[in-house]
């Protein structure tokens, strides 16, 4: 799938899985996205890597040559948006998103002028996207996180926000935001699914993208069967670590 | 559990399980070492790691303040042996051990003069253990690994070598040494398994420890249960694969 | 000591002295640790290392088992200082901290909602701080550096911000700031003096603790009998140029 | 050249020719600095390269001992401008500087205070540079890039900012910001031209150095002819490329 | 181009020119992979890389999807061979091979048993090939350099030893092996150029592939017009230099 | 001081005096290179650094240009040895060289054909080197270290072998190697004391250089007094710790 693809079928809505990525290591990141998922997405922001790490994962990601490489970025900076669309990123996920100057701002960074603030020099990018900037930037994908108190009051407003493709769940905030004593208590379940709900409705009414972050496929799968057009299965750091520990109880009661 | 401790379970033949790293991520690494696996063992052969890998990779075993940290050594070389010991590995797993001279060979590299040749510069190990080269010695733990045509007929007089605290199957290398046309065919269950029984039978007699390297937390159970006193569990890449495909496909399926 | 038995030492201002570290090696870093201070820092601002530096530091810190992690992260931002407490640090000194909103800022990065604004993703923390947002609040220390001109006029104010653990005085820094022509500059000692001893003071009547970067421990020693009540001993880079003068200026001495 | 060397000669308006690198390899870094250009600038905006990259490029640098090591920095922002002068920048060019402000902005990040704001911590800058805090100020560049609509149009405010010691023309940007369908459109000739003039006419006025950024030696001496005080030749990464297609083509011409 | 349609373009003794890679630099070597070369080679001898910028180089040519990934191997043995097949190279040029002793433990090297003694663990490399050992050896080439007296006297055993794909002149070695007072001296041209062609002949007869060394794309074109099967333009860091030299030299004569 | 001045010296057996790098940071590295040190050695061996970090330490040292740079090497081997010096290295410290074999074998290492068997490649060598092999090898030093019983009682054999530049003595092998319970145990001194001095004579009356580890500025000069031709100070992680440890109890004494 080329970026422009990925591109159009995110905007044009249709359905998408993709697998998050903390870890460190290209060897992992380019094996997870040789499995069939649509995109693998880099956690700039709560992942356990520095700029080399996110610029070879993505290099990674290219080489199972099947998934497109997105990042969540640091945060909602021009630079830390340009330098990863620099490096070959197909689209950025940008954390934190309260409001439609906040929209706004991540859209300008993924755009060139006159549409954006994007600033030029795709190091890395270029070898698949064409020197006009234009067609760069119809390559390019734009994300905003709903996980604050803020961001679900404007939601409307942010998905209205021109050039903006898509919002993307965070549902350890969203639930932190919405009263939770804990990243999962389910003591406020109630507002966080209608939170989560309607989310996912005010995108398909405006036309835009609407994903979330989920811990596994059953939940990936109930989200999308839900109205969300894409969902992320994370984390590698959290899987790997379940399936040891479950070998090791395998191992320790039948030993 | 103390580098000292490990030995001596390992030598008094008690049970120990381990797990397998071959990802170059200090944070993957310590997770798994938090786990409650007696040890980690990092693949400094077959894993995709060089030596800053292998040395962050012990140090967050250490982090991690409960599991050994082993190496899987390149191949059974002095230098090799020596610079993981010196960057404070517990014990070394030493690959395709042939013959009385291999086992010696690897012993020697493991403890200082007289009883071997380790040249001294504990840098980093000295850290947990004293200066006095006897007492680092009785606290590193030295296997060969049992896993060609050799090695197999030789596996009588390669425990008997002096100082040899245990032997280790490579069960994709022996498979193949016995006939198979894959690492995993089953056309030679049956001569395999009777070199996997007879190869723990030997340590058992000769009184070193016997370990195998198996796929998951269930074969692990059974090969203990069959008289091997360590068993590893592997590996990191692979798990992570499984987890990471089993998400996509259930995904999948339910959307 | 624990994160959370480090934050209660420094809000109940006992004493502590903690190690500087600028140098991005893990193995040096983890030697330090394991010295017997009771915190080590390490310097994103100054120091000559990147985020996998600072990383894989905290993991060397912790595989000393002893020492609390500190980051001087390298700058009052948002995403900075979320990142290293999010690899484990137990506290951020943050730099250049000018005012009341500063400091605030500050503190809002350290907790999660509704305290704060820290987003919640704790990869490599979680292994020590429980899942609630709260319990984490309560382990992690926020430190503000004292510095400028503008800090020394609203340090009183800067105390009373609620949340702010302590403040810690950056001796370069504020030597310029009250008109030193070199850092060291003996001409302003009065001033400079006048106003170390002012940050104590007020520190003191705001029940916060007050902290001071120091060349060696005997003006560790003297900051903290002049009321600091924690000092740290600078730096790993200038001690080991400084041993190995000596060193050299003996050998060509005596030779 | 000493860092206070090439200050002079760049506020003196003498003539200079730089090398651009976005490759992260010091050893291809250091073969550059050696060949005789006054200065090699790394590209820590749009090259490929983090902290480390930059850092170790820089000591490479001064390892060929004759190029002055220059940093286009990420962004116009406090710390990263300082800390690759402590890291040993003997200048910064900061990009999208758009008005009187950013240029302040820049400035004031490269001098101490009271001519600035740069916090004080040079750990490998004072190998070069005296203590005095006023010395250093005098052995450091500043040089603002003028790429965007808005800083074309300020161009004579920002050259009259006290202590910027140039401007440089970043064409890809400017080109797109006077109207460039892509970073090269030859349509757009006319007035990019002008444009490119004009600032160095300003810079001339103000008695600052003009700079800009050029794909060859011909262009470079092109515009050094036309007014221009210091061009850099851009990039490795480009070179490298044209240079290996060239010789596949003759080998696949004449094979 | 897969491995295996690259392994048996070259035992079919069909052209194909190759780049030569000294960097350590993924962005880079992905670049010179994308250019239309039959093969990029990374260079682990001579080379300025470690391990991971093997292991990444690899993954960055895979990126690139057009190229074969060869790596010349640090020496003649089996764990430097067996580590870059793991990592997923295609083939490997081994240094100095003199005799047939030498040229079997090579083939060993890269063959699984029975034909050789390649450990199994093809960690990165199963992505690509099948499990089965014998398709692995299958998709793997061995090549033999040729460039000491030794080697050019045993040039037609070498050539003879059953599973060894090619051979591989190394032009400086063997020019100084020749009696060259330099690695260019043209004082042993004669000689110099009978051994090259002598190498050329044996290896057709042998029928196996002849590959060379070669500084441009002219002399590859002249090797393979005189019966060369395959030839490396050689090198990044190289012809890197000499752009930028040559970019300068014009700067400097028409400024 | 040029690489051939440093071998001039050594070889005329006038006194040099060096300090010994284990840490993995070239900033460190840079820094103690400038201290006044006629050579700074890093430590392949049992230094906690890979490939990398030798070669950026390399690199800093040159940086600091006044030191010549010396590795001591992983093992007896030549591609250790060649890529060391292709990285620019002016000699090297080869470990545990037993006997005459030993000797020349590391000397081969060091000279191209027809001196010796090193293979051609200076990649970064050749910055500072001509391209004559001859020229080159007589800017590169061999020295062999003498540090087990078997060396000890072939110290002359071992002097007398064509090419080798010097011996140097490794104390806490030796020391282990004459019977020491520890690596500084007093109660073998006399015997160690003798085995000092008698390599100290032999290397004298053989007209090769005499060297030493010592672990400060006062034992240094003391060997050199004794007849030591040069010394080298070890070792930055040792004297960090003192410094660091000696701060510790200072501050605690007083505060
Ligand atoms: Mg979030
Ligand atoms: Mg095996
Ligand atoms: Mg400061
Ligand atoms: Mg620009
Ligand atoms: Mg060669
Ligand atoms: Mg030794």
């Amino acid at each position: 799938m080329t970026a422009l693809e990925f591109a159009r079928r995110l905007r044009g809505r249709q359905r998408t899985i993709g697998y998050w990525v903390v870890l460190d290591d290209p060897v992992a990141t380019e094996r997870l996205a040789r499995l069939g998922y649509d995109y693998v997405a880099i956690d700039a922001q709560h992942g356990l890597l520095g700029y080399e790490g996110v610029r070879n994962g993505i290099i990674a990601i290219d080489a199972g040559n099947q998934a497109a490489a997105v990042v969540r970025v640091e945060q909602n900076d021009p630079f830390a948006i340009g330098r990863v669309l620099d490096a070959g990123a197909t689209g950025v996920i940008v954390p934190l998103v309260d409001d439609v100057e906040g929209a706004e701002r991540a859209v300008a960074a993924t755009r060139y002028p006159p549409r954006g603030r994007r600033s030029y020099g795709p190091m890395r990018a270029q070898l698949r996207v064409g020197p006009a900037p234009a067609e760069a930037d119809e390559a390019v994908v734009c994300l905003a996180m709903i996980e604050t108190t803020e961001g679900l009051r404007n939601v409307e407003r942010i998905c209205a926000v021109d050039g903006l493709d898509g919002v993307y769940v965070g549902p350890s905030d969203l639930r932190l935001a919405v009263g939770g004593s804990t990243s999962t208590d389910p003591a406020v379940d109630g507002v966080f699914e209608d939170a989560v709900r309607h989310i996912a409705e005010v995108a398909r009414a405006s036309g835009v993208a609407a994903g979330i972050h989920t811990p596994d496929g059953a939940t990936a799968a109930r989200r999308l069967a839900q109205g969300y057009t894409f969902a992320t299965v994370a984390s590698d750091l959290v899987h790997l670590q379940q399936a040891a520990l479950s070998h090791l109880e395998t191992a320790r009661r039948n030993a």
